[in-house]
């Protein structure tokens, strides 16, 4: 089989992987009507395309956060992703460096943070405060040491979301594959744990506004929240000081029937104004969703999911074939649309 | 098999249940379209999660006409019970006292109201006005004595609606399976007259208003009208001096494309104002559900099929399972929705 | 099987007939969207039922055109009932007059009109305007010589729609069943033409308000239109002097993708006022359907393939079986929906 | 078979071709989401048929730039007519001029300009601008000494869109069907690059406005652009003097999500004005389509692959035959909607 677009590559992914680690993955919360939402929200948009205006000179770079990207694609956090293949999140920093992408790392990497830095890709890191608070005192001046570029707070986990497919199947990590950047605080055994329980330790249900500034203010780096929503959330999160705001119902893994980001995206852009950088992530396949994306103002996307399959399929190789396509994908709806830039992607480009 | 969710007891009940019983809580009238749009407009409704709000100390509980309650889930009044298991409503009353629930029996429930009262559980009693108002007026005397803390006058049955599923079955109830609270009045025979006419006696289709007011006058406890879906009507009850409405099409077993109650739901609120407790029911089976109903303005839900299932399945042990499974899910949905109560629960969670 | 509702009628009609004859009924025009559109807008309109008025009185009855009516239906125009059962018309008009309805009877009936009318049945005549005038000069003679209360002319005919399910089986009519009308002007052979080119005989495709003018000023009983679609085509058809307007888009056999007739029907009824009755078909199938017609201002309805699915499965009996159906379901919908009688049904029983 | 409709050609087609070379022409980009919604919404617009007025002298003919044409229906240019057929180009001039349409030559045909224009058909030429001028400069002397009436010019391909399916089949021409305008460029060699890179040449992503003013500079032929699908891009058509517009998407083939044509003619025809004319393609199968499409205000349409399909069927007779049967349903469409002549379709017509 050919693989040509991303959907190819989930399909030669599941093929590949073993069927619960698969599940782990692409499955979604309760019922996964947000996780279905989130595509056919995109296939749903309509585009105007503009002609003859000169493309000839096209270029899909941009900035984000004021780092240079190759385009406006972040690899969204995934946990273990040695899941998918043994090399895991190193061949998919390795591949980032390579496609020139801003590579965002979860907090429940199966590779170490610093590990991961040492490929030398232009990283964030991931991250939730925990209960213990020394333990997220701890992440960020790692992440800081390690070199990486900005934090991501992820705000939409007050508790864990239900994923039933890993009840049902009981999916548990193979020997091995671990929340490594948590073997300092537990030891090998304690980062075992997250299977059960979905997480190396109990989250902290009783986070507010407060404890993001506490978090930018214990911060050398920039900080960004994931998961909002809402635009009246989008501007609190301004005011506490964040660098930018990602719109993300969390890939349908956590509340079901939670909105779509795409659709969220033009409550919290209007709420956050044209200074702070907004992203969204949730559903993206396909070159025109990025459009779609970029046209409702957000300056660039999140992609979670396919970057796996791709590792799956043939580890660093694979990853870096889902940018080669999601790049070729954006570079002909971009030149289709008229656009020789992203900054020129604009809201009249979008119908219903 | 797993059973995780509430649509997992639906069909762990139909593989252990005699299809003709197990049609006969399942059906709905007519198309069933009613039946089935109860659950999609549920599965439309997008929710918008609030975040970074501390809810690590979260309560379900919540008062109904002032009864406390471990969750905003009532259970709906269901003709005999015993068809899903020999234990019946005594299980069912059982369960909802050890889960703190409030019970709501029904006129044609299969053990007679004075042995559920025996269990303790906090009970209303669900009837209907009889062309012979004698027999009204006993079983209100007998609620009352029994200790029953709310009437439920069920007025969404001028007629009773045709369930074609049965007519096609022929389905009949077995012997010893008979409506217990009419055996005082037409002796166990007559009371198995219920399964030729759904009814063990006859509904007065005369009844009015004035009806509603003559059964508030003559009882000692507080009374709700259910199967209301209209603000008008809504308003005129409250105005006959009812203590709450439940918005309500009768699990789409009685009019055909009748509105879904969570469509209605809003108008009614609209219309008798923030004093009046609404309840709405009809196609709940998830913890957002509720989320839903609550934030377009219920008290609570009610909350029929899924107790049966239980029921089925595991008897007393199953229908505790299904207040779990709720309230395991309303906890993590209001969670993630950024309330710890219920009452934090407003419309501005909601979107198309 | 159980014949409980007109989908079963349907079903048990095609297992009894011959596979050409029953496509010739049950087939629309083109592609069949405005067949499939004639159901499924019913099935989207919900109701919004009221309670606790006193519906134990109830009557179906009601006028159409001043003749008294059993239920608000009338049987719609149909070619060639013999197809069905070889005692086509008569059964239909013997059921009708025992089952008090009024029987539109079809210009290409398959019984002559008089034969129809010595049944006694209270009888309309449809009919075309044909290109030799004295055709239609000598129908209209004949069927006020009948006995026949009023003229239906069919005005959605200037050609004849393409069912192509016919031309895919090449279906004809077998010896013996004909146009009996027209056997007068062209003896056997010629109303045997019918199959090949869809009518007897031409139809005037040059029609024109004036000629409904004509036809009302030479013909002594009051004529309705059939086949109108909007409200200013209504008007006019008024301002010529017809006694009634039937909403119709010819049960989906004439102009495909053309508008349902429940969508058109406000549009008319607010355009010809109050004083003029309107009738509205298509996809009638379900009691609810007929509250549905009637609440947006439809003074009764025209039921159609269901006579002839009746006819199929038990001659008269079964069309008596097709309105025992109908009358018991919209007795039950009135009921339900607090009505006593069709003048209480209203618009504001509709909701989307 | 009987092949009645359009659908029914294209299957035919399907059973007599290559899968990869019907699949060249039925595919189109990415996901399909354009090339389905191209059907679906003519699906979805619904009629208003006007009644009793006189149809009984029909004609379908118009004008389209001044030119007579027998419907208002125009053969889309598509490249490479050999691979349905190996009459190909010629079979369907040769079925155009006898059905007095007019036919638009693709630039990739499989014949040449020259051979096709000695049919003597009403040809229109279509062009694109390539990045060497002198080749685009050749075209239009060329199509202009052989007669053609006009020249179209496609805007639509800044780039080429990606049909997957072609990929995933290595969909190549056969040996002898190439693009033989370009024999005269690149020899008969050359003209074999096309299957790899979708084009004989490399198209110019540079074009502007300013290249289509060039354009219609140097040419003695009006022009025509396709490929529009704003009201901001007609209107600067209009600006730079073009003499019509053709409203369109690729057939599906260029940016998939891309407006359906139907979609988008009300906001072009409302820019441009009654002075210009407008025509729309993509998903056109039925004579109601263009019943649609001429009262959302466009001149005539272009139907494309069921062309091809009638050319793979049965060589010029097939081509012939999908006129027969499109002329055949848009004058019983128009009859029935009450218009006889395609001038009198308006926007009443049409409700959703």
């Amino acid at each position: 089989m050919k693989l040509i677009n991303l959907f190819d590559y989930e399909q030669a992914a599941q093929s590949k992987m073993r069927a619960s680690f698969f599940g782990y993955y692409a499955g979604g919360a309760g019922d996964e009507i947000t996780l279905r939402e989130n595509r056919t929200v995109f296939d749903s948009i309509k585009l105007r395309p503009r002609v003859l205006i000169d493309v000839s000179h096209r270029t899909l770079e941009t900035t984000i956060l004021g780092h240079p990207t190759a385009l406006p694609v972040v690899i969204a956090p995934m946990a273990l992703a040695k899941l998918a293949h043994r090399k895991g999140e190193v061949a998919i920093a390795t591949a980032a460096k390579k496609a020139g992408i801003i590579h965002c790392l979860s907090t429940l990497s199966s590779t170490s943070l610093e590990t991961v830095a040492s490929v030398g890709a232009a990283n964030w890191f991931q991250l939730y405060i925990y209960k213990e608070r020394g333990i997220t005192t701890r992440l960020i001046e790692r992440a800081a040491a390690a070199g990486y570029k900005a934090l991501v707070l992820t705000v939409d986990t007050a508790v864990v979301g239900v994923r039933e497919n890993l009840l049902r199947t009981g999916f548990r990590p193979p020997r091995g594959v671990k929340a490594e950047n948590f073997t300092e605080f537990y030891g090998a055994k304690a980062a075992l744990r997250l299977p059960a329980q979905f997480s190396p330790i109990d989250f902290d249900s009783s986070l507010t506004w407060d404890d993001l500034k506490w978090l930018i203010a214990n911060s050398s780096l920039p900080v960004l929240v994931k998961g909002v929503l809402r635009g009246d959330d989008a501007k609190r999160a301004i005011d506490c000081g964040v660098a930018g705001i990602i719109v993300s119902n969390h890939g349908g893994r956590q509340l079901d029937t939670a909105v779509a980001g795409i659709k969220a995206l033009p409550e919290v852009v209007a709420a956050v104004g044209a200074q702070t950088e907004v992203l969204v992530d949730g559903g993206i396949r396909r070159g025109t969703d990025i459009v779609k994306a970029l046209a409702l103002g957000a300056r660039a996307v999140l992609v979670g999911r396919p970057v796996l399959w791709g590792l799956a399929v043939s580890a660093q190789k694979g990853v870096e074939q889902i940018f080669d396509v999601l790049k070729r994908e954006l570079d002909i709806a971009m030149a289709l649309c008229g656009c020789s830039s992203v900054g020129e992607i604009g809201p009249d480009l979008i119908t219903e």
